[in-house]
């Protein structure tokens, strides 16, 4: 694979959701009992994954505690944790965090990630999230969500900073010359003097530059704020698109965006969400499917819906379709791409509520797709082919079951057709996506020429 | 070991500073490059140290790069980041990382520390820090450190808001009753509602209790606030103490302080901090202790010096005492006992600013030992059994070299002598530091009979 050019291969992500994305996986026999705080659990999904020499796997994350803990597993380990000691059981496969602009400060997270790509060799990313929901903003002192033009505008300054601090040693600071007695060349490392509307920060980061410069940049939001932010700084987008055209539309609006934004529109990686439930024949996939449906408890599910659509619980019937009376996406505060999903989902389908849940409670939202692996690498090759992916994010029903089929079966069948690596070539996350190192936009690269403290540079921005 | 009544036995933590403890240890061929980020450096550190039987090893940090960086590494991991790897290539060692209350928010660092206790299963301890230093701030909006003693009320709050999180779920909360569909029992999950000075939490925590419970509550601060701190929170105290007298009468105040405060004073470890230089002879060891100190470049001392005294650096001679017009403790905002240890230390001793210099390369503040592994094991044998220490807080001047000889040399003869343990007897970092599992403070421990859905509880504080 050579960067940033083959457009024949597709990059897979695996979405590790503790015990799965369907919510009633925990009930299956072969799911662990704290399966969101089981290492064991996580390592030996990470190991599957990285068999089949998947780009990356992922965290999705929130900093509160996700409805009802009688429904699903909601004890979750902290990402970047999570992520360090996958790393140490895991040699190859890309690591992507979730951390939240809104509820971090910019220097303790990026001292985090720079610390995760240190310790795994360059394989970490950083899923860029804002976090919706008043339940989160009252961990962390506020009474609701800050409003969601203001949490894009506060994300766009966070990642503005983070990356300077990344910058802020340049890659040959570090000299160690002991019988010189100079650790690293001061003029090599900067402050970076940042002062913006929501951050001040002097800098330098007290960790030197990482292996891939930086983590790679993953957004996830679908809304206005959340393409034109993926259009500037992502590199991977996760998507969820359940129809072809929608995700055609989606893709060729990211890249005209990020082309717009004065970037190479190659530099974004798109991967759509899919929820593979695989078996031997198509009827056994649908049983399956329609088995996970029926374990769920619909009393859970409907609170919650009725949450995320901001009515009453009473407004909703279980075998009634939606009011008509539901708010506009403009008057959603929260995570508005998800809410446009979901009712259109819903309406285009004329679901009844017991429906829905049964199609969200798959993967909350996502494309779920149940036939053979055949059938899941021909919708796959068929997505690719259309135009509406450079990959696919797996997001498996059940774990670790759906994963190592995915692995074992839809792989191959992918290898076969010469739309997947057989083998790793390189080391870091970024080379897996084919994407470049940044550059560090506070240092020129300079030659010293007698490797010593040399002349100085410091091109500030 | 039974808990809590072994005074015979002592406690040792390895205090791993990067490449060593002595400022100029970086020089020595054994130093690794990029020793602060080099995770095989700190692998081999953690395998010796557990190898050695030791009860914890130790990460200090500050959110900032400290000092120049051509001095010695400044570049270091993040240390919650830091541990997790290290977890992963121990079994049995506790595991300690520094965190700071100032520039945290106690539900993220609650996680992570959570979180780092699952999955070093029970091996996580928190030293718990308020950070002093305009430099840190800066790095977070702020203009300046805020006052001592506003850091230490914010630290109490954020101490007690964190341990409500980790009592937010009782331990018997997760069910996973796969039949009837509950996954944790909803009554023994809670919100925990602070509304304080400085902080707002609704909580839950989203990690379930861990397997300490908590971790290990660790202490570093030696004035009038970081004793009554300690005497409140910590359950174990690093400390900073040159002379026997002093460390008796160090360890005899907190002891009465966590009595006045209504806690058991022996549920406090008390470990000072030594610097062993080790040598096949006396004069071996004092030989490689002046070796370290003619590797120091003075230049980089007397400006951190100046700093520390508040003075300007012309006022320091090198070759004169320290002048006599310097700030009162009173006037110092920073780390005021690190202050005075020093100009204290300078005016017994009568030390030049170069000897001064000598003296804080090697450990900042903390006693120097240089001799045998006989007399090292001799004067921790002697403070231990005068009542100045439970254990030390062991700080080799240069790694791997220091920490491999203390482990392989001293070890052994307080084994010998019956003052060490011979195995570990304990899984978790509280075991080994004969301390018990903190009760939960929300939730009455139940047995709910029927082992379902149970009676509900929540004995609010």
């Amino acid at each position: 694979m050579t960067r940033g050019t083959d457009r024949k291969h597709l990059h897979l992500n695996a979405f590790l959701m503790s015990v799965g994305h369907h919510e009633a996986a925990w009930r299956l026999p072969e799911s662990p009992a704290s399966g969101g705080t089981d290492l064991a659990h996580y390592t030996r999904l990470a190991r599957i994954a990285e068999r089949g020499l998947l780009d990356s796997l992922f965290l999705a994350d929130s900093p509160v505690l996700m409805g009802d803990p009688g429904r699903r597993p909601g004890s979750k380990l902290e990402p970047t944790v999570l992520l360090t000691a996958l790393a140490a059981v895991t040699r190859r496969i890309g690591l992507i965090a979730t951390a939240s602009t809104s509820y971090n400060e910019p220097y303790n997270l990026a001292r985090r990630f720079a610390s995760v790509d240190h310790v795994s060799g360059g394989r970490a990313g950083w899923n860029i999230v804002t976090t919706a929901g008043a339940d989160a903003a009252r961990n962390f002192g506020l009474d609701d969500t800050p409003l969601h033009h203001d949490r894009y505008l506060r994300a766009a300054e966070f990642v503005d900073v983070a990356t300077k601090l990344w910058d802020s040693w340049a890659d040959d600071a570090v000299l160690g010359d002991k019988d010189l007695g100079v650790h690293a060349r001061a003029e090599r490392v900067r402050r970076i003097d940042h002062k913006g509307a929501y951050f001040r920060v002097d800098g330098p980061l007290n960790v030197e530059r990482s292996p891939q410069g930086y983590p790679l940049l993953v957004q996830a939001g679908s809304s206005e704020d959340g393409r034109d932010f993926a259009a500037r700084y992502a590199e991977a987008v996760f998507t969820a698109q359940q129809t072809l055209d929608d995700g055609i539309a989606f893709y060729q609006d990211v890249k005209r965006r990020a082309a717009a934004a004065g970037r190479d529109p190659e530099g974004i990686r798109i991967l759509p969400g899919i929820v593979p439930v695989i078996g031997d024949t198509e009827a056994e996939a649908r049983a399956l499917d329609e088995e996970l449906d029926r374990l769920i408890r619909p009393e859970y599910a409907k609170l919650q819906l009725a949450r995320t659509l901001r009515v009453h619980p009473d407004a909703l019937g279980l075998d009634e379709e939606l009011p008509d009376d539901l708010p506009t996406e403009d008057e959603i505060e929260g995570a508005k791409s998800r809410y446009t999903l979901i009712v259109d989902l819903a309406r285009r389908e004329r679901l009844t509520v017991r429906r829905l849940i049964g199609r969200l409670g798959g993967g909350r939202g996502h494309r779920t797709f149940a036939g053979t692996a055949e059938q899941v690498a021909d919708t796959i090759q068929h997505w690719h082919e259309a135009g509406a992916a450079d990959g696919f994010n797996i997001m498996p029903a059940v774990l670790p079951s759906g994963l190592e089929l995915f692995v074992d079966r839809v792989v191959p069948l992918l290898q076969e057709r010469d739309l997947f690596r057989t083998e790793y070539t390189g080391t870091t996350l970024r080379e897996h996506y084919g994407l470049p190192r940044p550059a560090n936009r506070l240092f020129e690269p300079v030659d010293t020429g007698d490797g010593h403290l040399g002349i100085a540079l410091a091109g500030a921005r």
